[in-house]
């Protein structure tokens, strides 16, 4: 969808990344390439310069008007050399002198080797504010496809965990399977290959029982005990186009204490709610600020306990698409949010002792009501 | 072990990245955080500044000396700041005067938006030539073990390959398995499973037949056929260390044509005979030149052939470790090997019409012939 673009006029945007890890590169060029590469806009065209091993690939699967060859980009870019220089600094200044490109945008993250380089030889570099291509924040029905796919994944390994917590018996408090005790790294496994399957991966997943989900960053390790909150969350790559899901469940098996059941259905409550609230030209700190009330008003205060930080210890949601985390983030210094923006909404509470309970849905930001991208029951309380 | 830094004299190493995709700060802090945060050295300590999401948990499992509070952090800064400028900038040059640190050393990849406001603010920067932390190119025993295992989990893989091709069918041209067509996705699949099996991450898999494999970072997609060449490469990350393992063999199903047998059995001998050339003080250009000579002598050109590269297309070999692609490099520009580097050796043809066959294993360099850090059979005929 059209949106005002960040760019200066006659600025043109210059990206050296490679794709497998920079979103903006792959949705730039739509080519997965392992190694950075030189890719700028001119005039409307993308243009990309790409080493022989990738030549052939990037003009076939890429989305390049322009596939430059760099080592004739280097060649000739050595022969007009004003200074010795390396690449790629040299060849993006030749460039820009054959393109007649006034200036380059760059994002934030433009390594700065060669943009310091680039200052050296007089090329005029602006520093892009926010992202370096704003569309990418504002997701078409495909985009949004795509995040379902990765979204279809996750609610996959839900039910590989639902089935495997089902079959579980509890043996002096930790969970046996199969025969054997049941870990964080078995549930982890078997959830990247439930993903696998609807051709994803899943790397990094949480599955995190007791205080260890009291640190939401904590992949968990280790056995998993009876009675105890398990925060599962699944963030998996879909492999052909780069588009992230990104979704949580908390499961507890065995007996659940009332303190369990309240802070659950508190943390559930608030994200319902949370969800319907994610409307255009709704103020995202505000949507962030009422969850805190909430979660106040239940009796759940966000501070610092014995010098740990418990409660509601993280934002509310972020960005989702070619990368887990992007833009818009909806915590206290949020902004209003926008038509077209991909949104996770995950509110959590963490006390240690007590555990972590924390779920997470995906919606897409329209004026009324949001469509949900993620789908999966609640059922959490498995016997 | 010990090596000299490029470090200027009472320069610290700065680094602002997150620890799952960049590997100078998973080297540097041994604990995946998966948003950006600030570290650096001084004094021979390594400090970092992360959030409250963060702050116990990689207190507890990194190796900083010292973790700060982010909030903690940028709250003090502002109340110090001579300009206001954002985070992480603000908050690096505050720590910088705190710490009475006159320079940071940042590698080429820091990214360019906070070096720009750094330098505004008057905080010295150097950019290191090379790897910011040089001894992440030089092995230890532990580090050899985590490749030797990622090793484990591609061979794990090539095992799954070689199982589902000898029970798969030939039905007009095409192969069959378990009663339908099999595709590269198939395959791919089935080795993230068996990678899984031994904890490891297997994305971007190649799985590439006939004139697929002639684009050697073509991951192969639909049927695969009988008397084709087949070009499997497994790089998976083992994810409790982050190290990579990374291997190629290359396979046929069916006839072999006289052709295809040369290619192959040109490939594997100069492989192997690569393999026993990687020697401490050895020059990887000459390593490099001497497989492109054998090729030369047994008939194979490297050059242009209706405009597409064919023959010997990339380099020989690259070090691995908490990166795929890491220095040193084996190409025409490299330098002199070094004891402890971890190195594959790669060399493959291609050729549109005939394939392509490429042979890959892992090296650690030594004074006499290297050691051997991955183990697979090279069976690549099967009928």
């Amino acid at each position: 969808m059209p949106r005002k673009s960040s760019f200066k006029v006659g600025s043109e945007v210059l990206l050296y990344a490679d794709s497998e890890t920079d979103a903006d590169m792959l949705y730039f060029g739509k080519v997965f390439v392992p190694d950075p590469f030189i890719a700028f806009s001119c005039k409307g065209k993308r243009i990309a310069v790409v080493s022989q091993l990738e030549f052939s690939r990037v003009r076939k699967e890429g989305s390049f008007d322009e596939v430059l060859s760099m080592e004739e980009t280097i060649f000739t870019a050595r022969k007009n050399a004003r200074k010795p220089l390396s690449y790629p600094a040299s060849s993006i200044a030749f460039l820009g002198r054959k393109y007649k490109i006034k200036s380059f945008t760059v994002s934030n993250n433009f390594p700065c080797g060669p943009a310091f380089q680039l200052k050296e030889l007089g090329v005029k570099l602006n520093v892009s504010e926010g992202m370096l291509l704003p569309e990418r924040e504002f997701k078409s029905d495909q985009e949004a496809e795509f995040i379902k796919q990765g979204n279809a994944a996750s609610s996959a390994g839900f039910k590989v965990v639902e089935k495997i917590l089902k079959k579980a018996e509890i043996r002096r408090g930790y969970l046996y399977y199969e025969g054997r005790r049941l870990t964080s790294e078995y549930v982890q496994e078997a959830i990247a290959v439930a993903c696998l399957r609807l051709g994803a991966v899943s790397a990094n997943t949480i599955v995190a029982g007791g205080d260890q989900a009291c640190d939401p960053h904590c992949r968990g390790n280790g056995p998993l005990k009876a009675n105890e909150l398990i925060i599962v969350d699944i963030f998996p790559r879909i492999s052909s186009t780069g588009y992230h899901g990104d979704m949580t469940r908390t499961y507890l098996k065995g007996v659940a204490s009332e303190a369990q059941k309240k802070l659950y259905a508190t943390v559930l409550d608030a994200e319902q709610e949370a969800i319907r609230e994610h409307r255009s030209g709704k103020s995202a700190t505000l949507i962030y600020k009422s969850v805190v009330e909430k979660f106040v008003k239940a009796g759940y205060r966000t501070g610092k306990e014995n010098g740990v930080p418990v409660g509601f210890i993280h934002g509310l949601g972020h960005g989702l698409g070619l990368a887990v985390h992007e833009p818009p983030r909806v915590n206290p210094s949020g902004t209003r949010l926008k038509t077209g923006q991909v949104i996770t909404v995950e509110p959590g509470l963490y006390y240690p002792g007590l555990g972590g309970a924390r779920v997470e849905d995906v919606v897409r930001v329209r004026r009324g009501e949001p469509e949900l991208l993620s789908k999966h029951g609640y059922r959490w309380h498995i016997r």
